[in-house]
């Protein structure tokens, strides 16, 4: 069951390494073994947290977290529960995102989202769930040897990033900024907290989980900001012109709903532009401060390409 | 501000000895400036996270931390950040479980719940931030000269106190339980966790930050488990009879929507005779595990014997 999601999960990158594909099927058996044991139980709740945690997805993050670490000189592997912390966080965010008083989506990645499958209590208490076991699951760092001062320090990161500063203040922000229109800054602003905020920590917690040093981490999670806005206006760019069964989501819907966009800010030839720029700051950004950087920068390179 | 909200709360305990009140006074300080510095920031979700964490309460669950870390020998102070921790998560709990998917409550502690006065999105949000919060709080024991294996320890266990297996998993069973007739065991099963959960890590975080010995610590987390169940036997008992004055909500509230309740199950003589018999082992652990209990104890005392 885990070698299908993985396969279902890889086909969507559309151009991993074998290198990259052997991590992410490690993650899933990992991720899998992980929620199934220790999150959620017996009951609906535990079934609606398998449900939102374990669906097919890009695992992009996760690879972020296994990448940097090997990139900063580590053993991927033992950045392992690192990569299951950020994945939780990010399917909770997904989870609330689609309740009726966010966004009110039905469909997730081509499938009911978790309050449309499980009722939407169970879409609240699931994510509150996914939030709290992903720092439970940090704590499991020190298993793999990480020591408990870089612990405290991923904890701390995924903390902040979680939380109303970056991810969920990026969100009450994309709320707020519905049917206006917004300024270039404007979607920076929210975007760099909604999804840089993420993958930033991703980078971060990589590179602690591998021993970096206390300055490339922090080289790492600012370049982890940026390439998570690149992303995003990508997707953007991506979500204007989608169909159903590519995205695997409503399409159309950003622009349907009046989101804050920054093609729609700033015109999609500049949007293209600025996405491009952006790109190639990060790769200088990693090629310096990365002393193994080939993987991470395929990883990053795939993602770009995806779907085109 | 923070003055008056320290006064009304410990108007609230209605019998705090002068001890519990500097704590309480110091914790208000310290809860307030945390969030108001490091939590929320501009914006409406900033505001709902703050009248959420600051609204006026009993604090019961941080003056456990506190005393819980002199009665091992430790110095109050170094575990203010974990009271904060656990003060922040149950803020979260309230703001979710009022939410109309859940409890569907509008007033709480004698104001409008979070998402009547914000909006439910911002209710959501508040609630989700709030947990995040409360982990990057946690953190900042180690400012407080607490090692940082402890630390890592204190993570784990409010990760695990939150989550589904605990706190939310609690919150799932008595949503699932309503309504129907519940059994003595079911309803222990619930509030253990829903309510025994986090006080249970409140003493153990307490004892953690005092540098006691593991055993203590398991000891004091297992003995506030029980705690929690024979104040929820408590409330649960005041809930059948008080009046929106006293108790700041509507009230006969559980019983008008079929929650499972200790009384409701065993009966009032019984539920009275077992919240007894809990409490009076909590007394033998409290004074067998503890060096200094005497402030602990009284703290228990004052809040078995509040309204009556």
């Amino acid at each position: 069951m885990a070698a299908t999601r993985a396969k279902r999960a890889t086909t969507a990158l559309s151009a991993g390494s074998r290198e990259l594909q052997t991590r992410l099927a490690t993650f899933e058996r990992f991720l899998t073994r992980a929620v199934r044991e220790r999150a959620g139980g017996p009951g609906r709740l535990g079934q609606a947290l398998r449900y939102a945690a374990l669906s097919p997805g890009k695992r992009l993050r996760p690879l972020l977290v296994l990448t940097a670490c090997e990139a900063v000189g580590g053993e991927w592997k033992r950045a392992l529960p690192a990569a299951v912390a950020v994945e939780c966080v990010h399917a909770f965010s997904l989870v609330h995102d689609d309740l009726p008083a966010m966004d009110d989506d039905d469909y997730r990645r081509g499938r009911l989202t978790t309050h449309k499958k499980f009722g939407e209590a169970l879409g609240v208490l699931s994510g509150d769930a996914l939030i709290a076991f992903a720092f439970e699951e940090l704590t499991r760092l020190r298993e793999q040897g990480v020591p408990d001062a870089r612990v405290v320090d991923a904890v701390r990161r995924l903390g902040r990033a979680a939380g109303a500063e970056e991810l969920v203040g990026g969100q009450a922000l994309d709320i707020a900024a519905e049917g206006r229109k917004a300024t270039a800054s404007a979607v920076r602003h929210i975007h760099t907290r909604k999804t840089g905020a993420l993958m930033g920590t991703s980078l971060a917690l990589g590179a602690l989980a591998g021993d970096a040093p206390a300055r490339t981490v922090e080289r790492l999670h600012e370049t982890g900001v940026m390439l998570g806005f690149a992303f995003q206006i990508h997707d953007d760019l991506l979500n204007a012109g989608s169909t159903l069964g590519t995205l695997g989501k409503r399409v159309g819907t950003d622009e349907a709903r009046g989101k804050a966009t920054y093609p729609a800010a700033v015109g999609e030839k500049r949007a293209r532009a600025e996405a491009a720029r952006i790109m190639k700051s990060v790769e200088t950004a990693i090629a310096r401060h990365c002393e193994k950087p080939e993987l991470l920068e395929s990883l990053i390179e795939a993602t770009a390409r995806r779907d085109r």
